[in-house]
């Protein structure tokens, strides 16, 4: 695995394929694994699994161009070096697409106890078997070179959303400092290195964050930060503002987010990125994404309904098997449940991105993405 | 879904299509839901599932034929009535294929607590809630018409391989009266009902339950009440008698049995169908079965070993994985771990089967499975 100094510019690899009235657009990005079309919706693979599913079923079920894994996670377990042994993560996880790894900033300020932040590094105990350990934006750099992912992360400092003014500017001040660090580290050609923009709920310290970044020239930015704990409404501004703020010709990533009509909402503002839980988590506890809203599917009503999860989907599980059934497996606890909602879920929450992105290229977004959402918000009476 | 009195003879469904040197043949059964091929193993789906794997796996990447469901677990959850409204198991399921289901008479002996036996049936509490429950060897066929299925068990009096002679006695004479009167349902035209043959470890008792239940002149016979406690070489004592005891024209069935090493010896006998839990239950805990001896996936050794379980399968999982994946995977408690282990060990029964199947139909059967055997059972050096 050669290394070298990153290249100036990305501009090369995004592409930006279709705009219209409003921020939504539609690009290619290329990766050493190919290319994705956005915007695009990253099924989340942590520990280098999409729970429950095989890249067979996410390549011919679901229909997924690239994963998110955590290079936090894999460097714990198995190891950065052992993954790079066995021929790097795609092999190691036996998925040909483009990987995206989160570098683990997250992590470590949600997971890990005792982390202690200066500005080498952080220092922090692994939450699996409680061992000191110390990771510098460098580190982070080599881990995910060592992974041999498409795009890496550089490793930044999270606070809380309502974080008092002085630690997010500490912060932000440190993002921007070993975002600097992890410009300079050496990457294998062709991998992208995505900055992040951190700054709490403070809007000109996001606009600070981004003037700073973007002087650094990445291929690409992320957002982080958001939905950890500030109220939606805070969310929905800050998003805006950051992604009105960021450079139109390279992706934009909001990580970590959310709902089906927040996407919806959030590609409105001109991001092309997301990776979230939510479609594998909630289906893991029994909650199936639908055209209509959000189903629980313990609920007893279903417990005789023959009908599919969603009858606007034509995924696997809505051709194959009934609310009753799913209702079943959820109620026994069957794995099996697990894997046809997540399966349905990813599959709901891709096809609702390949939906946008047809609507944009025909110009009729607003329109489109209005009517979207009062359908996917209509109610709980869905439940 | 009309019923009527069984057909006196299921000799038309069931044809021994090869025979040779020993005892071991193959078959060809006619179900409502399509012909298997005997000797035949059935992937266990308990609860309407096999555990972690899709009905569209089972049929392509394992090969299955024929699946075990459990009449005791779907009358308890969801109801044997909601399964019938839904237009039976097969439906419900999403499994086309035929389908066996155990009466649940092993279920109520060994789940339910507080069970009482008496002519009439069985009083017993549901493990699920505790509810109070009756069962009458009539009800256990009439769930098993609602759900529709291909094979029917009759309701069995299960006592351990080590009772007194009093209790095997009681039981066995209980066996045959229930096996009589279960002759004696309404079961819907061409479903095939089993007579089963116990008898604790009394070679005697169970020679007359062969006279006896043959003498009812079930479409099949299983062999129950194996494997419960009894020492191994009595087990294989008590399954060959019974086997050589058995009719030549009828469809043998040893349930809930075995090892790989195990069914070879069985077929040997002259058994021809089979089902048991290790294939999956084993998985989910770590173990793969390997043609040279199970596989402890969790152990070190396997961290960095980019070779697949098996070098000699062809799975799925084995063209995909490697053995440090899937320990990482069993280490990091994905639900992908035995996901994929299941697979591979289904798999690995099935190619087992149909690899006896070829020797039988070749006549090498005693030189094939005198190799096979001792391939399969070279030691724990393996693990």
């Amino acid at each position: 695995m050669e290394a070298t100094t990153p290249e100036s510019s990305g501009t090369a690899t995004f592409q930006v394929t279709a705009t219209g009235r409003g921020s939504a657009r539609c690009g290619r990005l290329r990766t050493l694994h190919g290319e994705i079309e956005t915007p695009i919706f990253m099924p989340v693979a942590t520990a280098g699994t999409v729970k429950g599913l095989t890249p067979k079923q996410l390549r011919q079920e679901i229909g997924a161009q690239i994963l998110l894994a955590n290079a936090y996670h894999l460097a714990l377990r198995p190891g950065a070096q052992i993954v790079r042994k066995l021929g790097g993560l795609h092999s190691f996880m036996g998925w040909d697409g483009p990987i995206l790894t989160d570098s683990g900033g997250y992590q470590i300020f949600s997971l890990a106890p005792l982390r202690k932040v200066n500005d080498r590094g952080v220092d922090f105990r692994s939450h699996l078997d409680g061992s000191s350990l110390f990771l510098s934006p460098e580190d982070a750099v080599r881990v995910q070179v060592d992974l041999g992912v498409d795009i890496l992360m550089v490793l930044d400092e999270c606070v809380p959303g309502d974080a008092p003014r002085g630690d997010a500017d500490r912060a932000a001040r440190r993002t921007i400092d070993w975002a600097e660090r992890s410009r300079r580290a050496e990457i294998t050609p062709g991998q992208l290195m995505f900055g992040i923009v951190q700054g709490a709920a403070y809007s000109d310290l996001r606009q600070q964050q981004v003037r700073e970044l973007v002087a650094l020239d990445f291929p690409g930015y992320a957002v982080g930060g958001l939905s950890v704990g500030e109220d939606h409404e805070t969310t929905m501004r800050l998003a805006e503002e950051t992604a009105a703020a960021l450079p139109a010709d390279r992706p934009r990533y909001l990580m970590g987010v959310g709902r089906p009509e927040d996407l919806v909402r959030f590609v409105g503002m001109g991001f092309d990125m997301f990776d979230c839980v939510l479609p594998t988590r909630n289906a893991r506890n029994g909650t199936l994404f639908t055209s209509t809203g959000p189903l629980n599917i313990r609920l007893a009503r279903h417990a005789e309904d023959a009908g599919p999860a969603d009858a606007a989907c034509a995924c696997y599980t809505c051709a194959n098997f009934s609310r009753a059934y799913l209702r079943h497996l959820a109620t026994s606890n069957e794995m099996l449940g697990g894997q046809l909602a997540s399966l349905h879920n990813l599959h709901f929450y891709l096809r609702l991105m390949a939906d946008m992105r047809a609507a944009i290229a025909a110009d009729t977004f607003a329109e489109w993405s209005a009517e979207r959402i009062a359908q996917l918000t209509q109610g709980v009476a869905n439940d």
